[in-house]
């Protein structure tokens, strides 16, 4: 079964087609409002997101489909103790696909395991939310006609700023793309992106300590909210706050056709009087994300029958268990430990991709 | 983009032609179980409402739309610090119409500013409930025909009483209306009702102390619920609570052909033996609720391509902010005072609608 | 007004015509996925359960209906006082159908008495929930073909097990059932479930101490959780916890045809290792639920227009009150107190079944 649970499921060709089916959605909106006729999306909730879930209830009524779901984690089965496996296979019984947030890092792959339909990850605590991505990668596609030699400025959270992790796996497979990392020190990009994904990918990055100083260069410019309670030092956060904020006044600065991005909500890293300028994308950016997820729903549908793979576990690993508290391996019954065996004899935990290093030989508990 | 956020925004005209649409549905509904395939209404609930988010829905399901929404204030992004103004561009990005309801006064027209489709307010604090009082006129006038020449008695929570000040407002269009005013001293029409608007629309009103003695001559009485807690003295509440309590009793001193409305939900001040009189109308009252809401989206939807005036702020209430803690313009970024000057100097808040009188030359803060 | 309370509302004929519908609706999908074109069915949920809340709205929109609904108790309305009895009315003003799930025993007869629409009872407190019986008859039809002759397990809380009482309830009706009981001695059947419906039915009966000892000569056995607050002695919950597990060791001992039922959610009752065998029916059985659900909504739409007996109370009832705390007649106002009168003098509540014995002559308050 055909399952959305990272960005990187999708091959590149793969995901040309669902940007070129969501641009065919645009121009003849109703050659597809009945493509869905008789079919049921399950929106699955676990945490509340409102834009996330009214986005995919959109896409499925303009597709003629149905929708049912629940969104909040206060549902009777959970509290009665059910797995989640189980939950996943009893919704698999009333809707064609399912569409799932859940606060666990690693839900959505347990999920799609057991759901015996088509499962999307709609956000699986801090590992991935891969059509947030979709509707970034068709934002830059409708204004940049493609990827290669983007230079792509990052603000804000990088640390812990899920979709930009998201969209730098995604541009590594483009060519000649240069970044620009601008954000404080102490929410700077994490190690692993640059040296795992970027540098592995050939793309370049840069550091900037302000938007005013990278923005002249930059083709997309990707802002991000910074969470005050992620910023230890509260008065720094006043203090760098500016360097982080995009306004009309920087804006002159920037290319004439350079397309400022953001996953929402923002607070105030933007400030309103960007939104007038035709060079902000952000809301053009909701409504491609409905687009592509009424790309991704059809794709999947259309592959719904055919045979996916069953991740299994590295033989290396047995006994293992996954170290991170917030995988959902931890207090879910039913979920067996997987893991795949890294060239350097590390393991990374299938469901949340977080890294297990053991002492050759050694289990830990 | 014309909106609907008080009732006053609609002239005689329109209201005359959303009740005659109103019956033609009620009469042919079959021919409107398609008008509107393909399109969506949001129902945008900030705080719970049941009734109406239903009514607004079945509406919607009845003309063959669909339907997606949120029915409680907790959405992530609002509690991620999200702007109403915001929210409301990103739903109009996955939906042809929103019905909202927020705890703020004002808060739909800040909304409708933004949403870029139209927005029907279904309550916003303590301001107002157009939907209601549609529901409200829809009953007379299926029971009467028409409204000029009417006594209509008003009973209950006049002071505090929304749906009772709106259904006021609607009538003040129409000729020779008289009001019987039936409510404890303490909950009492405000004066700036009285003066305001009924003085002003020619319309007579006199007080009365019990349904008892006035309901002889009405021709539509109008019930509300008095809510304990704003009844100051609760000795005083039992004793007087017979006064304003309507059963079959008293119904015997009614016309055979006078109307009984309640907005519902009724606790005690409608006994249930009134319930199978054909005089009681507040169950078809709810019904005719569904249909004006139904007349009323097929209105906005042929009228969305419109443009609407933008709301812009008196030149002489530049400085000024609203002194109703209630207004959305407090708490809320983005919302920019906005205010019209009275003829006798004060100024009125275009949100809220509480006036705000300054000395000339003086701005507060 | 045809609605449907408890399973003994449906006659032998009336089930066996739904279960053929539900078979034709599995066999020909296509026939039935316009049916509702137009209705609206009302999901009100006083409390949650997602599986069951879903299991309607799949069946709804499988059948071409819409969907409304709340899934919480928090609805303004009933916390601003409305009766029961006023929300069936208003909620019947919005849709064609109404699922009710709601905490007070009897809650749904009251509904039904005001809905003006049919209304299936969800789950109304510890009394009845019909629907899920009807799942249950269903996947033991689809696998045996019919009822007479056989012998079926009841493992778990047979005590507080509702799914249990009705599906005995529903068996009753079918010649020479053999019943083999396994629970705590804590958890067994209550009295009155052998006294008055199995011996009164011919059913016969054996206690088994244990899964292994009963299972060899089960055609169907029929797993329930045991909450662990309900077994009293918890040193004892754990010694006795295997006896009325089930797994694929003890899967063994049982017949090649035997299938095992469960109503889910499941939580250790039945190993996952059980799942892959193909006796294991349960997540069959949430199938065959949405199945019964299109048919039983089809049944009930059909006889809406239909003169429904209003229930009355027993001229030697006048005066007396239900004793069950947690009977919908406490504090539900408009709730009149309706009992029939049993041939030993006692009598019974209409709405919770619960039985009051009084002295000839005494009344309680």
């Amino acid at each position: 079964m055909k399952s959305l649970i990272d960005i990187t499921d999708l091959s590149e060709a793969e995901l040309r087609g669902l940007m070129d089916t969501a641009c065919d959605i645009i121009a003849h909106p109703g050659e597809y409002c009945e493509k869905c006729r008789g079919r049921k999306l399950a929106t699955l909730f676990f945490e509340p997101s409102t834009r996330t879930r009214l986005s995919f209830e959109a896409a499925m009524l303009e597709l003629g489909g149905g929708v049912i779901g629940f969104s909040d984690a206060d549902c009777s089965s959970v509290s009665k103790g059910e797995s989640l496996a189980d939950t996943a296979r009893v919704i698999g019984c009333y809707a064609d696909i399912i569409a799932m947030r859940h606060p666990k890092d690693g839900a959505a792959l347990l999920a799609s395991m057991n759901a015996g339909v088509p499962l999307i990850n709609a956000g699986d605590g801090g590992h991935c939310h891969p059509t947030q991505t979709l509707a970034d990668l068709l934002t830059v596609y409708r204004a940049k006609g493609g990827f290669d030699g983007l230079t792509v400025g990052f603000c804000g959270d990088l640390k812990y700023g899920r979709t930009v992790h998201s969209f730098i796996n995604a541009l590594a497979r483009y060519k000649d793309i240069k970044t620009v990392l601008i954000s404080p020190p102490e929410l700077c990009l994490p190690e692993y992106i640059k040296t795992g994904v970027m540098a592995r990918a050939g793309m370049v990055w840069r550091e900037a300590g302000s938007i005013e100083e990278a923005i002249p260069e930059l083709d997309v410019l990707y802002m991000t909210r910074i969470q005050r309670e992620r910023f230890g030092n509260s008065d720094g956060y006043s203090e760098l706050e500016d360097a982080f904020v995009l306004d009309a006044e920087k804006m002159k600065g920037a290319k004439p056709d350079m397309c400022v991005l953001h996953p929402l909500p923002r607070v105030d890293e933007i400030s309103t009087d960007v939104d007038p300028d035709p060079r902000a994308k952000y809301f053009e950016q909701v409504k491609n994300g409905k687009y592509m997820r009424m790309a991704l729903i059809l794709h999947l549908l259309a592959h719904a029958g055919e045979q996916g793979g069953r991740p299994a576990n590295a033989p290396e690993a047995h006994g293992l268990v996954c170290a991170n508290e917030r995988c959902v391996t931890h207090g879910e019954r039913g979920a067996e430990q997987l893991f795949r065996r890294n060239a350097d004899g590390s393991f990374t935990c299938l469901y949340c991709e977080s890294e297990l290093r053991t002492s050759a030989g050694l289990h830990n508990d």
